[in-house]
């Protein structure tokens, strides 16, 4: 049977997503991976929906693996989380169709940013926001994040050479939300190397007035990742949800009705 | 010069607010008098708004104490922060009247409850939530809540005897936010022993369907401790605001554009 799991991880103290050799640190796939072997006692190799870099958070992050377990999907979860770390859980399972992969298969992606812009990092929020306590233009930066709606070539916002690097940005609004929190949230077909961070970091350029607004269709159009601005902090970065269906994406927070 | 402080913390790796013995473990007060005491090389003693049980966080904590050393007060934050640790920051810092008695001359107090109701406990949200993956009935819960508003005898909802347990409640509300998160968030001239708790452990009882919206009269009417329900755990606890000034208060959050 093939599963799908949700997985939710804290990234501060994870070498990232992808498995490396143990000399490089703990990984949230093979943090994974080793208690899904222990639990069933059969070598256990995943597939995500995206490495996540060192640092970055999940709330919605999608992995599968094939497995001979006998166990029911419904019950997977609360038997992986006994195996698991307080950073890293299971929320949902469920069968996947056999050849379900879960990266080429997802249709979009949902990241967002974080930014405590109070006085002072606030200690509950500091391991999931990036803290910067000075004023930035949220007309300015909505207005450049606007630009970038659409189907656009991203390489300016890549930290990798791409052969294609053409991809339809879905939604990308910034928000003021209560507790001086900001927050910018994308919604793309796909996300190139460091290009949500790319994209963050600019915008927040942006914010601060180090960049105008209208610059984006100029930085776009250059294809020169020095046009963008810097990578922000993977510290503020959360991979939100995963999409195998749609559009549209736009309502894409979790219903916060649902138990 | 008399500082007044609004400080926030994580309350996860504290003893509670409240000075004890070493033995007891790191507490709130005593690291910032810790801070204060080695910045300036004179004992400080601080006072606090609401001394926080052990667990229980802070976006808006105040602190009061004397000092004769030379800084101008907007530069105490920085300087105080060089010697905190990540868990406890000061945000704020101005000159209080010769008199200000951060707890005495509180006219009020925003703590909120915050549950995660997702299927498993989300790990950026861990430390300051309570992981519950019930079904809850909102609607009930904020009937109940409703029946606390105003001024009441709050001694059912108290871990402690008192003579006087009247205290005004201002606003109390339940609300689902985005991301399977519920809030509780009051807001009263006073908190008794574990009131904000009790108050909580009990709302969540109605959402479960343990015990009927419309009972809270009778818990109130009753005075009796027994009457109420459990005592929530500390770690979804955050005091937001300490208010010295009002009614109204019902503008709780701080607001999000200020930087």
């Amino acid at each position: 049977m093939r599963l799908k799991l949700v997985v939710a991880y804290e990234g501060t103290d994870f070498a990232g997503f992808q498995r490396q050799s143990p000399d490089k640190g703990r990984t949230v796939q093979g943090t994974l991976e080793a208690a899904a072997s222990r639990l069933t006692g059969q070598s256990v190799q995943l597939q995500g929906a995206g490495r996540t870099d060192q640092g970055v958070h999940a709330l919605g992050q999608v992995v599968s693996f094939d497995t001979g377990f006998a166990l029911d999907p419904g019950r997977w979860p609360m038997a992986l989380n006994a195996h698991l770390p307080p950073d890293l859980t299971v929320l949902t399972a469920e069968e996947a169709a056999p050849g379900f992969d879960p990266r080429r298969q997802a249709v979009a992606k949902t990241y967002r940013y974080l930014v405590d812009t109070a006085s002072g990092a606030r200690p509950i929020y500091r391991r999931f926001t990036l803290h910067l306590a000075l004023p930035l233009d949220v007309p300015a930066m909505s207005a450049a994040a606007a630009a970038l709606i659409g189907e656009h070539d991203f390489r300016s916002f890549s930290g990798r050479q791409h052969l294609d690097a053409s991809r339809r940005m879905w939604q990308l609004r910034v928000a003021t939300l209560p507790e001086q929190l900001l927050l910018i949230e994308m919604t793309a077909s796909g996300f190139l190397y460091h290009m949500a961070r790319n994209i963050a970091g600019t915008l927040m350029e942006v914010g601060l007035g180090k960049r105008p607004a209208d610059s984006m269709a100029a930085v776009l159009s250059g294809r020169d990742r020095a046009l963008a601005g810097h990578t922000a902090k993977a510290r503020g970065l959360t991979l939100v949800q995963v999409h195998y269906a749609g559009p549209p994406f736009l309502d894409t927070a979790p219903d916060p009705g649902r138990h």
